[in-house]
């Protein structure tokens, strides 16, 4: 079992010892002597632990700034005209260019739905990250399709079970206005059958919302409840168009809310997310920054950030987004709806640690750690993370790092063929 | 006359040689062959004109983190209690570290508006950047601060006239609610005697709108206008709360507004701003950051990147701010309104000029430029700053920065003593 000790680090204001023992935090004290197998001064450096986001589609980067100042209804025809040319080459090359670019903002772990999990764990596995990958189920009308994708979620479950301890599989169904209802039941038995978790999209637009009401009679919410599909194994994208009795159903079914702000903003789809109220009720609301192709990066802090603002400026209340909930958020939170043993340094939990230089005039004076993090600096300050125990990225170098920009460049150049 | 010479950079898509000499931009063409003083390789890079910040209140960084998630009247007050201990030294440190922000961000020039300012230039001199510093009129009702403030203005206009070229002077007039009518006569009269620019806080609250109403029985600008104080010589920092008449007179009377999106956000001073109508009416509008301790950090393309998000979202339009049209405004459109010879990297202007490294993650693909830059990057893709013809920053190295944050360090432990 390796061990990994970082030297007088500040962590929740006090310099400390981090020894981490295999994939874990063995122990946190003021000065532990003992001779690791490798030692991290912590000079200049916050501890803070690894940012979770908790809704994107990975190998998306590809698509970075495809399609710009252009209506929605545009913008879906360029992403699923370039998606029919996605292979899994371009899988492995997108995905790894994804995690290197979350890595770098001090990403530990990410869930993910999209297209050819299975060569995308290839990618994840490779980087040293953990992440969830969802099976996406999408058959927008064509049962064929969708029963065929049903049982490639079946095969691709089986093949999951020899995944690495990083790596979980999760049932992905797209969203309520994609997927048949017979499909949504299914996937809910065997979601619970095999204890996995289930990611969807959920109210995001208003039409989507007017939709539901028209063909179904209630809101995408209610219609989810009424299928018996939702519970605490559900991680919901966006839920951005809610009404008071949408919120009291996700906060007693415990329903994770990951928020996107910037997809939701870039795309037009709206911004008044009830944070407040989804918290009282009791939903879990954690962030994601959605695909590069609709927010452009898959920067977590930065949407911590523009969240917070939201907040505070639609609600017109400062308070609105407090600094230590946005960090929970983040963190303890996104690994609880993960169910992974992560998101806080405390001795016995998985470790997970980003180490933030704080010698830069971003953090000068450093009167507030967390509101120089998430409101003065950018990503820039992670300067290194480690994951399951292991420094997947030191000083901001990441082993590797040239080839799969040349190689996602040149894969997006074989995309853009058909742009 | 010095030469510096820029090697095969991207300029507008191509591959360019940018030959500087002295402080202008002498010759760009697909190859230059002359033995330069100094010569860069634009490997990697993408050459952009430096940018501009066109509202700070630069010393203010001494604040950054001062009170968090607290409603306005509580953090004006925390303010207020912390200006009153600020001495030179406290501003000089504070300004350059003010100045070594905005230079890792890609800023070349900046607006500014605080106390001190004959200690400021000193700060701003030695680093290289351009700067126009406001003195700033604020009687606040004290009609005898007042005339003490106008003496003095006009004795530090005397002075200005021995700074370097690249600073620049202008009147301060801190808002219509903190100065005295008569105030604001004698500022415009000596303005347009010297031909200066005339600095103010134009409509940023609706209270701001609702007391002029009030009391004065119109709206800030159309009281600006009353006193004959609007003209392209005014930069009016926020216009958040205006009417259509409002507007018109804006238009009309050519004046810059200075859109500070994160400071208005995060006070929850209103987001909802007239962009476009402002564009169409012939107003100039820009970016500003607004000082750190409302917005946090100094980072000009960030600012680029929520008032474009926040456009589009707001108005649920997808084109409302066009990407070119953004470049513009914190480049050409700020240069115009500064009345410098700068803001576009064509020969005969002057050598300001950023160099972005594009060999990242946030660059890949590299579709569409602009859209990376700022969707996409954050200002740590800076990583060469020229200003005037002098390389500030190269590598993201600026030399004596260490000593900067040290002592700035110092100062706000000494402000801190009295929080």
């Amino acid at each position: 079992m390796g061990t990994l000790l970082i030297k007088q680090v500040t962590l929740n204001g006090e310099k400390k010892d981090i020894l981490i023992e295999g994939n874990k935090i063995g122990k946190i004290a003021d000065e532990i002597n003992v001779s690791a197998d490798e030692v991290i001064s912590g000079e200049n450096m916050t501890a803070i632990p690894g940012l979770y986001n908790m809704h994107t589609h990975s190998a998306m980067t590809l698509m970075r700034g495809c399609l710009e100042d252009a209506p929605l209804f545009e913008w879906l025809d360029e992403v699923w005209r370039l998606e029919k040319h996605i292979d899994p080459e371009a899988i492995y090359w997108g995905t790894k260019l994804a995690c290197i670019e979350m890595i770098k903002c001090g990403v530990t772990c990410f869930l993910d739905l999209y297209w050819f999990i299975d060569t995308a764990v290839k990618a994840v596995e490779e980087t040293g990250m953990r992440a969830n990958l969802s099976y996406t189920i999408l058959g927008g009308g064509d049962a064929e399709k969708e029963a065929r994708q049903v049982r490639e979620c079946q095969e691709i479950y089986e093949k999951s079970k020899s995944w690495s301890d990083r790596v979980q599989f999760s049932v992905g169904i797209h969203a309520g206005y994609t997927v048949a209802e017979e499909t949504m039941l299914w996937a809910t038995n065997f979601a619970v059958d095999h204890d996995l978790l289930i990611h969807t999209h959920l109210s995001e637009t208003e039409k989507e919302v007017k939709d539901s009401i028209e063909l179904y009679g209630v809101s995408p919410v209610k219609r989810f409840k009424r299928l018996g599909m939702l519970s605490d194994r559900v991680i919901a994208a966006h839920g951005v168009w809610l009404d008071e009795e949408d919120i009291e159903i996700l906060g007693n079914r415990r329903v994770t809310i990951t928020h996107n702000i910037n997809s939701n903003l870039k795309l037009s789809s709206g911004y008044m997310f009830k944070y407040k109220e989804l918290k009282a009720a009791g939903a879990n609301v954690v962030f994601g920054t959605d695909g590069t192709a609709s927010s452009n990066n898959l920067d977590v802090l930065e949407s911590m950030k523009t969240s917070a603002l939201m907040q505070k400026a639609w609600r017109k209340d400062p308070g609105a987004m407090p600094l230590q909930e946005i960090m929970d958020m983040a963190t303890k939170d996104s690994a609880k709806a993960l169910r992974i043993n992560s998101g806080e340094i405390v001795e016995g939990k998985l470790a997970d640690i980003v180490l933030v230089n704080t010698k830069s005039a971003a953090f000068t004076p450093n009167y507030n750690f967390l509101a120089n993090l998430i409101y003065s600096a950018n990503s820039s300050c992670v300067d290194t993370v480690i994951c399951d125990g292991k420094v997947i990225m030191r000083n901001r170098v990441i082993p590797g790092e040239e080839e799969v920009l040349e190689n996602a460049a040149r894969m997006a150049a074989k995309l853009a063929k058909n742009l």
